[in-house]
């Protein structure tokens, strides 16, 4: 990165451009100067950084004697206004509450750079951020706030654990330049925020615990308790109740593995249905550009974690599908039955309806599995990367509409005729499969509707522009499809 | 990203260079103006995504007036002309086929920056792209295509979704400079694809589906159904010919199942082919500066597709194979055998022999399916980015050679003697595993011979840029080992 | 990225900074001369590399003649003398024992960057490096090491296979900042180590092999090898010895699935226990300033090998279990379990607590390779680079806890009763479980002692700097938590 050649001008903007020459100022731009005002955990781990990163390190402390000790030979340990002298760029490490205390070093700080690392308690709402209070106090200075979602230890050991982004934002991009470029150089990953308005935010960052994961989680975890307690009424609590017949011991997977694929299916139908209720707004409206109710735009972003979530679920139900037969209570019944059979004289016990309802089913199970595999391996950011938008919408619509329709299918086969067997309606309760099936039938039932010609046509006008109200203003080629791609399935 | 910088020196270079004082010229480049031709979607977007990355939006458009609705108030939206005027980079998001209206802007629009975000209808094969046509008709501006990879959708939710990497080309790189730094800005990766004449490509590049993909895929489906119907032949329609025996159950599961690893192994035999072929063409000619027939190089670039169909039959055999104990023909089987050993008074059916097999090619295919998933989750970007070539060269080679050897032999146990039992050969065709074994048995067998040191020794040679017919210029100190690696099974 | 802006700064820098304007400079950059010194098989490539990245190149060649048909047209080959003097940016691609041979072109070169691109033969401990070599015989030019890690594969067929990371260093940042870019424009991913002294490091690079996975696969292969005879002591030899029953076919399958669970929980054990050592150590030595020693820093840095270790024996534990039902010897002792029962007229062989243990053991098991899946996929790297450090945290420290604690509770539920069974103790050996056990037993209590409120309390406090000894010295406002996330399992 071009760290050095930056500086050279940054430092003429900044300190009213002297009149050294280019050459002169070039050769002496090897080792940046760079002040760390603080001498807590955070300061001693950046500055062992920074020496190992070549540059040249200056920390300014309030009892430089005692501090010396407890950094690198290679940095120099100074008074705080000695540093803030000798230094272009200075780290701020120093706790909030207390940058007030730095205000005499105001003229030695004119016209450097400032990086706030601090951090706050919790996340904060409303009011200016550490950043901002620092660069009232500092108007002559740049401010850039960064570095504060690193921690000590990833400054020691370097960036391999844990995340190498560097959050940085500030109102001069000169200055931002230069963090970014000396990010670069330390091996972090710098992503610029913007001005330092942002900076409220990258204060709330350390605080964020997957935040996109929230709803999605919580969805599938309602999900899972109602149907849990749903299949243990239904094959638990019915034989128990009615047939005194004491089958408790389904209930640490059997009743789990009924649970987990119906989760899976109606999160995966979840995930398409967004799609289907923000085309048929546009439809009703007649255009495109009318802001999605904020509940549909949040839904709209989070469709990949619904669908991590249903893979999850699948995943889960295919290892304890695979699990079923090893266990002893299979063992038992199979022993049973075979005494039963011989006692019975049954030579063959063979029912083609029940070998072909299985081995169907499981085979169409298989291939759902398979295509939500491919589904969830496109999500890594590493391999969505290198694709292109018609292949992460081949992937996600066509594919997932397939894998949508596998599921459905491979519930339909397991369900086979059962919906119409009285018996099945334990408690008058329909089985599991029948509740499951409403969202996932009813998602591609609308699919199919929208791929009328006359409803598909209509919405494809919208989504490249054509509006109801005001259709006089756009004249479109035919069938041009500006921008190559159209989104259906996704806005 | 050290955009500001830049700008400075290229409005310099691009607008005569001005007698503006450098310092002058710092303190106003914090807000760079961005001019959008165009009031469509992308446009739309556009606006929102730069005014969001602290740009500061001029939109030119036909009728002001009526569009300012549609743009996020922070923009301004006046004339095209106006526009022109203010901004230094103007994205032209206007049809292709309008270009032409814009030729009287020619003298605000000389010295700028024009970006060309125009996609076509379809993948062009010659003739200029749309980028070199606008060229033609801006001589005096710098064109730089890109960002027509970006859909509408990804400016408005930001870079999550899909693919970050806007490829961008120009013949001027100060231009292409700056519109780099400006993507780093909003978040997404640029990606340097050279000068203006890439811009076909780039123009094609929504197009494209997986194209890497399209051969291995292929050749995955002819041997699926190759062996599928092989293997009904012999184990569906043979007993229901033969015996009037009706086992139509096998085709969802078992057939599959058998089916699955033969393609799994072919295909495996057919990533390290091409190495031994590319060897033996180099042995032969004597030089490795020939170039190789064109099959050959396209069949050596798409090992890492073929390696992860492999993988993915091998995984999906794994999971079949797994749902065996636990369908209902498993267990129906299983009940009636236990009631013919009742009959039979068979106290202890056990067979050593038919347990050992099973034991032993069960064990080495799961060793097998371990080494092929090291080498697909090396194959994934992310992981690949961090290993150096050595060790991709041990994956990829040792591993996979030893993953081949494995399956070989899985399938070899598998087979046990079955190859030399005449009721194996239903009409007359050999056990599938016997036509399965044919290539990775041949591939290791080549590669055996290529390890004997008379041979190894020339390859080693060869490689190393010796050559036959012009010997005398080379003289290689004896063992040297030029850039570390020889890519032994990748050339 | 602004590579040319860059080059015109740093011609100024380094060549005396002749007095050309600065717009004149700016036109003629677009297409940077590029040196080659050297004809062999990297040269080769390298130049059809420039050349396809739009640089002009100049080849230099003691026969000039000859070597004009191995490189592309575009390509020019000339004398190195005048290959030296056209070129801004050189590369040597010599072997480093003819480094000397260029001796005679010093004049040439001056003020010019050089780019050693040579390897050695082996790992260098000490010495200087090539690189430091030549910077000793070009004194007045820029030496850049770098590009040795790419092989002349990756640079013909373009960055696809393998790493695109090139490793860069020098003593002039201007130099490695035309380097850099330079990098970027051929589609590498530029890597910067700092001074030249790194060029050890960077030519030891090649020869590296997944050096941080050395110790925890040696460590996993001793235990699996130790776990595996103990188990065939038990399980195989002792009923053997004792009832001459011969049980080996057991050795492929069953042995290895008692192993690899019990080295993947040690493992897991092995992945918390360094981070405990190392708060016992902070707690007795009453600071966190002082050194760890060096084998605890070590085993710090690789809990992340350790953990995916583990991982990969639970999941073969996982697929080894799932197949036990599928083999024949399951099949022959179900058979004749049903043949015993019908003779001995057992019409219900079904027992309650058999069937519990297996239950509950399976659905623990299960949710404990789930956990594992997530803390892996949150080991990817692009995974790993998408979440915060109180996200990494979670994932590390709370959830793989909760893993460790799962696989503890399974194993527990897995011995049930038969730590108390004599039975159990063949050849005076307790049971398998029993010794696993220990390892994580242990683990989980001193994290749950560490909870204790007076332990993690002061725990947290010489977390945040505050020192035993020198306790006066530091001030913390009180439940202040610098930098918002205190690495408690990290440190």
């Amino acid at each position: 990165m071009p760290d050095e050649m930056q500086r050279a001008l940054i430092q003429r903007g900044g300190e009213t451009g002297g009149c050294r020459p280019l050459g002169a100022c070039m050769s002496e731009l090897d080792t940046q100067v760079v002040g760390i005002l603080g001498t807590g955990d955070f300061s001693r781990s950046l500055a062992r950084r920074l020496v190992a990163s070549g540059y040249q390190v200056v920390v300014g402390s309030r009892t430089p004697k005692r501090s010396v000790a407890l950094f690198p030979e290679e940095a120099e340990v100074t008074s705080q206004l000695e540093a803030a002298s000798q230094a272009d760029i200075v780290f701020v490490a120093i706790f909030p509450e207390h940058h007030s205390t730095l205000l005499e070093l105001k003229p030695a700080l004119a016209g450097k750079i400032l990086v706030d690392v601090s951090n706050g308690l919790q996340i904060k709402q409303g009011g200016p951020s550490y950043a901002e209070q620092l660069a009232g106090m500092f108007p002559e200075s740049f401010i850039v706030k960064g570095f504060n979602t690193i921690s000590a230890w990833v400054l020691q050991t370097g960036p391999r654990d844990g995340s190498r982004q560097v959050f940085l934002c500030s109102d001069s991009s000169k200055a931002k330049s230069s963090v970014l470029a000396m990010c670069h150089r330390m091996g972090f990953r710098p992503v610029d925020m913007g001005l330092l308005s942002s900076s409220v935010e990258i204060e709330n960052l350390p605080f964020y615990l997957f935040p996109s994961w929230g709803t999605p989680i919580l969805v599938s975890a309602i999900l899972f308790i109602f149907f849990y307690l749903y299949n243990f009424v239904r094959d638990v609590l019915h034989p128990f109740v009615m047939a005194k017949k004491s089958v408790f011991y389904k209930m640490p997977i059997e009743t789990v593995n009924v649970t987990l694929p119906s989760v899976a299916l109606v999160m995966l139908a979840l995930v398409y249905m967004p799609g289907l209720l923000a085309a048929l707004l546009q439809l009703r409206r007649g255009t495109k550009y009318d802001r999605f109710p904020d509940w549909l735009a949040k839904w709209l972003v989070k469709r990949k974690q619904f669908g991590l979530c249903s893979f999850l679920c699948a995943a889960m139900h295919a290892i304890y599908s695979l699990c079923l037969p090893m266990r002893q209570s299979a063992r038992f019944k199979l022993l049973n039955a075979a005494f039963k059979q011989v006692k019975e004289g049954v030579e063959d016990s063979w029912s083609d309806e029940g070998v072909w309802r299985m081995e169907l089913y499981v085979s169409v199970g298989i291939i759902a599995l398979g295509l939500l595999s491919l589904l969830a391996i496109t999500s890594l950011p590493s391999v969505a990367d290198n694709i292109n938008w018609r292949e992460f919408n081949f992937v996600q619509s066509t594919l997932g509409y397939c894998a949508l329709s596998m599921a459905t299918v491979h519930t339909l086969l397991f369900g086979w005729d059962r919906a119409f067997d009285p018996g099945q309606y334990r408690f008058l309760l329909p089985p599991t499969f029948l509740v499951v099936l409403i969202l996932p039938v009813t998602v591609l039932m609308v699919r199919l509707i929208f791929l009328l010609p006359c409803i598909a046509d209509q919405l494809r006008k919208i989504r490249r522009g054509w509006e109801k109200s005001r259709h006089i203003r756009f004249v479109l080629p035919s069938d041009n499809c500006y921008n190559g791609i159209d989104n259906i399935s996704h806005v």
